[in-house]
């Protein structure tokens, strides 16, 4: 017998054969003289029968979650224990020696052998780092990664670099309240609200870039769509001829994501019994004043000469998008110079509004972006315009001052993505360790309670 | 003629052919009635000869790094002007019309135009954002994103996920008091000196991680090789058979780091003038102890029986290394208790030691890794006895509750790294914007003083 492991994943290549496994005990029913489990690696989940007596006799007190290995047999399930949804529904292991415990797991808190986790969400971000080995969860988090990798691709592909920068800043440069203030030695720092500003820079170094950054918004209220740390997926490039050009690569970007999704995530999207849409034909550009007249249309709810769309207005749109375009995504363009950040370039045929958009997905916001202020003095003026002094922007304006051809970009919060190609209700479910006002791990509260 | 933009990398295909042309002016030589310059692009750089009258007019007064475009036509150089360490060196593009100024930049605060920068490293991050143009930096950058490549592919290969966890932190759990407090609403937060704990909560999810995550550390002292900001690459495993394996994949992961930088960034080396060390042999292990001896038998430097080395005994040990076994890298094993965190497992065979290594490489340490404890127990109890309280690892305890098998990783930093392959000397120098003590992006006593 081998000695070498083998994955579950591996094991219907294995029919008959004699092989070593290692893994989690995900579910386990005994039954006197019979005892099946579900083992859990890297690979998957795969069924193990136990009816050698010393393994019965070490399985009797063990519980859920434990970490083993053991010996056994590779063989097929008989025809009505078929089970299709799963990789390795057509077989299963018999146990047969060696049987080892490698971590004994304390008892559950709660049950962790069922389908679902039909638990509130407090609860299961209390006991966060055993939660997120329930086969509900983790699929999840496999998908994330998916998004990232196909992001990366996506630009590499079109010579794209990728780029390291900071998340510590010498101000709160992109305005607003909500930023977490850092004591840097003798000084005071803060914590970037976006790669924004370095992008940028970038673009004079690479032309194209992208970045995989954290970013921080002390957001002073609790939401499902809001966490206080994410992380944004952001692209920047320069030498565009129009600003159309931008939304035809996020386009591409968004795409070319549920695609990649949809393709090589089937076990996940599977276990987490979602499918993903995918977008064929090309998604509508229209104007936010457009935007605001097709809701009212369709609801009577009028929020025509409004700056900014609400949540409610967001959905309607990506519902009239799939009803009319044949995928939940929209484009909404021309916001108001007043609702977009200082660097946001005005329309030149209408000064009062912008070259920006947001692409609306599923039901929400997902990409924010435009075509920015490349000329220095145009920057340096709208920087005062906002309340901001020039000297507080050294670094950034000196990309400007020597030379900046004309740029654009967009940003993407990875979580809400997450959440909205995997229908779940809370950004929270899609972080891994969410952070929000109450909250770092444990409640806030609580820790403060502790150190009294 | 095309209206499709040509890069200068691929115009050696195009010879004979007009072409359109966008980029940055990277240097300028005016004659009188014939101009040359290089214009860069993100593919590379090319020279361009102007005898047209009225684009030498507006290259009179135009300043080095303006970003133009330009329609040309590529022909060969003559043989006495072939440049052969420049991919674009036996062409070159005679500028015809259409010479627009697609943004001036201003006089520039010193010359861009020659080989080498020769400034002190205070001024170039003084002009971080111009200087990050010059042809001896912006590649350094193209070298980092390619580390950063070769480590996910490394790792995806071996079917790693990766992770996104968070730097916002509940407390200084790695203890030290080099950390950064932030006001987070209402209560204190701290920023992540690593992502070890997140790591290995993972590694009871997904089995193996990786991370390329931002760590802070309020480094009181400036020296040439810390950052208080840093890209740290984080891997971690379970299911181990035996510390070593970790080395093994340490190993694999250096090797497959500079192989990867040696095969595919080669204009970028050449750009550079530095040749990437590649390890042929296997990377030596030698315990703690030994290591102070080699360094003693070497340089008569007693060091024996401290419990650390310092940063000559590091280098001595490279070029033993070097000399003796054909790469200038060697593992040093077994650190006393004392000097590694909590997590460390001790070794079984001598308790006052831990199974934990430095991988050493070109002249300081690499990667540092080693095996974690993983049994619950122990764990809490090594928390107790460096004065923590259990109650402050509540997410991190959990995972080794319910059962974490045997497991261990390693932890590099990115800028460091980027700085030792590529012969920097400082890793400021290795950071697009480095932090440390005296600035964030600007001196950050100047900072204060404007803000007075």
């Amino acid at each position: 017998m081998s000695s070498i492991r083998t994955l579950a994943g591996e094991a219907n290549k294995k029919i008959g054969q004699e092989v070593l496994l290692k893994g989690w005990i995900q579910r386990l029913r005994t039954h006197g003289k019979i005892a099946f489990f579900d083992l859990r690696d890297r690979s998957g989940v795969i069924q193990v029968v136990v009816t050698d007596e010393k393994i019965l006799g070490q399985l009797s007190d063990l519980s859920i979650q434990s970490a083993v290995e053991f010996k056994g047999r590779v063989q097929k399930r008989g025809e009505k224990y078929i089970n299709e949804s799963l990789p390795t529904g057509k077989i299963e292991v018999e146990a047969l020696s060696d049987f080892k415990i490698l971590s004994k797991a304390h008892a559950l808190p709660f049950d962790m052998g069922g389908e679902v986790l039909n638990l509130e969400l407090p609860t299961l971000l209390d006991n966060r780092s055993l939660a997120l080995r329930h086969q509900q969860i983790f699929p999840l988090f496999k998908v994330q990664e998916g998004i990232v990798r196909a992001f990366r691709e996506i630009l590499q592909e079109r010579q794209f670099t990728e780029i390291f920068v900071p998340t510590l800043v010498p101000s709160a440069t992109e305005g607003g309240a909500e930023v977490f203030k850092v004591d840097y030695y003798d000084y005071k720092a803060y914590l970037a609200q976006s790669p924004q500003l370095y992008k940028q820079i970038m673009v004079s170094v690479f032309e194209r870039v992208f970045t995989v950054a954290h970013a921080y918004r002390a957001e002073p209220s609790i939401t499902t769509r809001h966490l206080s740390e994410y992380v944004s997926l952001d692209v920047e490039f320069g030498f565009i001829n129009s600003w159309e050009e931008i939304m035809d690569l996020a386009e591409v970007v968004a795409k070319g994501i549920l695609e990649y999704i949809d393709k090589n995530y089937k076990q996940e999207l599977n276990m987490l019994n979602v499918s993903v849409p995918v977008i064929k034909n090309k998604i509508p550009r229209i104007k936010l004043s457009e935007a605001h007249e097709i809701v009212f249309k369709r609801t009577n709810s009028d929020n025509r000469g409004e700056p900014d769309l609400d949540p409610q207005e967001e959905q309607e749109l990506c519902k009239w998008a799939d009803e009319e375009h044949g995928a939940p995504f929209v484009f909404v363009t021309h916001y108001p110079v007043s609702k977009r950040p200082f660097y946001t370039m005005p329309d030149p045929k209408d000064p009062e509004l912008t070259l920006s958009f947001d692409l609306l997905g599923i039901k929400e916001e997902w990409f924010t972006g435009g075509q920015r202020i490349n000329d220095y003095e145009m920057l340096v003026n709208n920087i005062k315009k906002v309340g901001g002094k020039e000297e507080n922007f050294g670094i950034y304006l000196q990309a400007f001052k020597y030379g900046m051809p004309a740029e654009g970009g967009f940003a993407i919060g990875l979580e809400r993505l997450t959440k909205d190609i995997l229908g779940l209700s809370n950004v929270r479910e899609a972080a891994l360790f969410p952070r929000d006002m109450e909250r770092i791990d444990e409640r806030l509260k609580e820790i403060q309670q502790k150190e009294k």
